[in-house]
């Protein structure tokens, strides 16, 4: 077989076979194929996509390319969940503990994120202590203990993803279906949880921007990853305006601390219950969704999830002092306050401006191995729909380290549309696929 | 500006600026635009295409990526011609001391073929002792003692089209029209001619298959061209059979030497002489075609040609005695024939397959580096329209020294079509863009 044979067939719309696609994957990591194949390989499946069969096969061929994660020893229905990314999303930090204070097992591998603002192990290593490098003999006993566990990806799963991800990143293939379905499921492929919940993001804060493309997205993973011995659930969740109320590190798990203690913003709970949810349906252990969520709503309420959380947190060896009081995580030495231009309704409200204004902060990393400032980010006082007088304060801008203040509130200020009529309502989940 | 926005623009399908292209041609000469990024942009191109104004910039950058050949010291009207590639296209070895005996200057720069056969400087070499790896100084002496020349492509000359070529060799991105434009034309650009005729070659052993994809092509070359300070005219030219009778390097010296000599096959010397033609008429020397055709083909017919040929050989240290006597040139130790199977009219005969033949027995280079055979080929006894009867030999298969005979007999077996009614007679130039 000849890479240069498997790129022209793409190109010319030929589907490759399962050993075609297997043998490309295998040499690619083994460091026999170079990148200059593979990436004109990846432009034209973004142009040609991929069959199904195609899918299952790139999903399986890169889960396959390392180790698996094992959790066979740990007693216990095992679940997952995995977003395709938005601003503000912290349901990974009230999830995972909400999954386990209702007896289920989530061992959750996460990873720092390239972008705006930092990932779930960012999130979480906003806690002073916190430890998220965990062998996978850490994993599993930790699991076996309490039944959750947030650690980070490590590369010896799917490396085929990383590798293939880094390529994509620069490359301009990253918003490709067949590529993201690949690197979405094969990561939970070779994960040990047997029931997974997808949240696939949609608007101007993801990479999915409108519902068609949001719900094909959500229908080709879980088509996919049912035809790989798992069991899928998706939900299309809107990324129009952020989640919560935070955007940055530390802020986010503040905020996911105050939904973890019964309060915290609607939006964010929501989503949360949502998900958790699709994981009883699926776990069948209930077959009514209202009483699904009215299950994990109650956990929320009577503190179970929150113990489950402190639970995690000081397995993982973080100071518990500053879970219970947030106001001791990391804060930024100066805050600087962007005022509504005049009274009106907000009718909208950009994620996406909201996101790259808390990088301007210092919330994430504009390259490999740079550290994100726990402190920094954006805290909005006002979302889409709510009324606003003309001098109040719309959001803080907690300056991290590095923090670019200028292009930072201009960011913002230009992320808010005030107008005279309230915006008609949206929904905040657009669609299942189940 | 970065790379990766260059990549996303096209894949978007919104054209690059000249700033753009000539930054990223540059960059990547320079070795500062890493290959995996570059041959995303190419399968990119070859998905969205460029807009002319994209094709004059990329082909003016290309140019400019190295030395210019100048010519300007060498008196005279410095004429070239380009192939894009064919079985049996022997026309260079004719028409460069054909337009010398005209009078013109032609100091052609050629190219080793990968592929099935050899390219023009292979080909050249299988006369003994002849050097083709002159110097620019060595070049301009011999422009101006004798008015020809056919030396070895120097790296210097447009080296971003040999990047570009070498990676799009190995990436699938060869057959994009404004990549192919971008290549022949740098090459022409940087060159020391002023009036240029392209030999757009179409059909089953060519790159561009059918009529329409050829005069595409030839027209963008030609609007491309003119944009760029020379005058350029290209015919369209079938390669449905192999031009002549032989595909090889010797033997299709050998069959040059016949046309030079004022006999040979119709069909190559047609195409010499339509080519020849069209460069008189761009130099303004004759406003008819027949009349210009007729003045060249006198210059095949008294031996001016031949002697200008003659000149060509020993002013680069040629074995003058072989190219008077062809039998002295390199030989194929065994000779196999292959015979008509059956009584009937030759209907049709496949370039590409005896492409493929002449590769087989040793003609061409797998990779690069690799000899040629200058031995090795198939010489073809009988063409499309001829009727032959059963057992009549069809073609001689000269053996090189690494052939593989029994594909390479299967190969031209193949390549004949026998039936009993004659083909359509067909066209041999067919379409003129000026």
């Amino acid at each position: 077989m000849r890479m240069i044979d498997l790129i022209e067939k793409k190109r010319d719309g030929i589907p490759l076979s399962p050993e075609e696609i297997r043998w490309m994957i295998e040499r690619y990591v083994a460091g026999e194929i170079p990148d200059y194949q593979m990436s004109a390989f990846l432009m034209a499946v973004y142009f040609r996509g991929m069959t199904e069969e195609e899918m299952v096969s790139l999903t399986a061929a890169m889960a396959e390319s390392g180790a698996r994660v094992d959790l066979s020893e740990v007693p216990g229905i095992k679940v997952d969940k995995h977003s395709t990314g938005g601003v503000g999303d912290t349901v990974t930090l009230i999830l995972v503990p909400l999954m386990g204070a209702a007896g289920y097992v989530v061992a959750k591998l996460s990873g720092r994120a390239l972008g705006h603002t930092g990932g779930t192990i960012d999130k979480l290593e906003a806690i002073p202590g916190v430890r998220t490098d965990l062998s996978p003999d850490e994993i599993i006993a930790q699991a076996k203990r309490i039944g959750v566990v947030i650690a980070e990806h490590t590369q010896d799963v799917a490396p085929a993803d990383k590798l293939l991800y880094e390529l994509r990143d620069v490359t301009g293939t990253v918003p490709s279906l067949p590529l993201i379905v690949g690197s979405v499921l094969s990561k939970k492929i070779a994960g040990g949880a047997d029931l997974i919940v997808l949240d696939v993001k949609c608007g101007d804060g993801a990479f999915m921007r409108t519902l068609p493309e949001a719900r094909e997205l959500a229908e080709a993973l879980v088509r996919v990853g049912n035809q790989l011995g798992k069991r899928f659930s998706a939900l299309v969740t809107a990324m129009d305006q952020p989640l919560g109320r935070m955007a940055g590190n530390a802020l986010e798990v503040k905020q996911a601390i105050e939904v973890l203690r019964g309060g915290g913003p609607d939006d964010l709970r929501e989503v949360t219950l949502a998900l958790g949810a699709e994981l009883l349906l699926l776990a069948g252990e209930e077959k009514d969704e209202g009483a699904a969520r009215g299950k994990l709503a109650r956990l929320l309420d009577d503190g179970h999830a929150w113990e489950k959380f402190l639970e995690l947190v000081a397995a993982q060896g973080g100071d518990v002092a500053c879970v219970e009081d947030p106001e001791r995580l990391p804060r930024a030495k100066e805050v600087l306050e962007v005022r509504a231009p005049r009274s009106g309704y907000v009718r909208r409200l950009s994620a996406r401006a909201i996101g790259v204004a808390a990088g301007l902060l210092g919330a994430g990393r504009e390259v490999k191995g740079q550290a994100v400032d726990p402190a920094a980010g954006v805290e909005l006082l006002a979302k889409v729909g709510e009324e606003v007088e003309e001098g109040r304060v719309l959001a803080r801008l907690h300056l991290g380290e590095r923090a670019r203040p200028g292009e930072a509130v201009h960011t913002v200020s230009g992320a808010f549309e005030i107008g005279p009529e309230p915006p008609e309502p949206g929904e905040l989940i657009l669609a299942r696929v189940r």
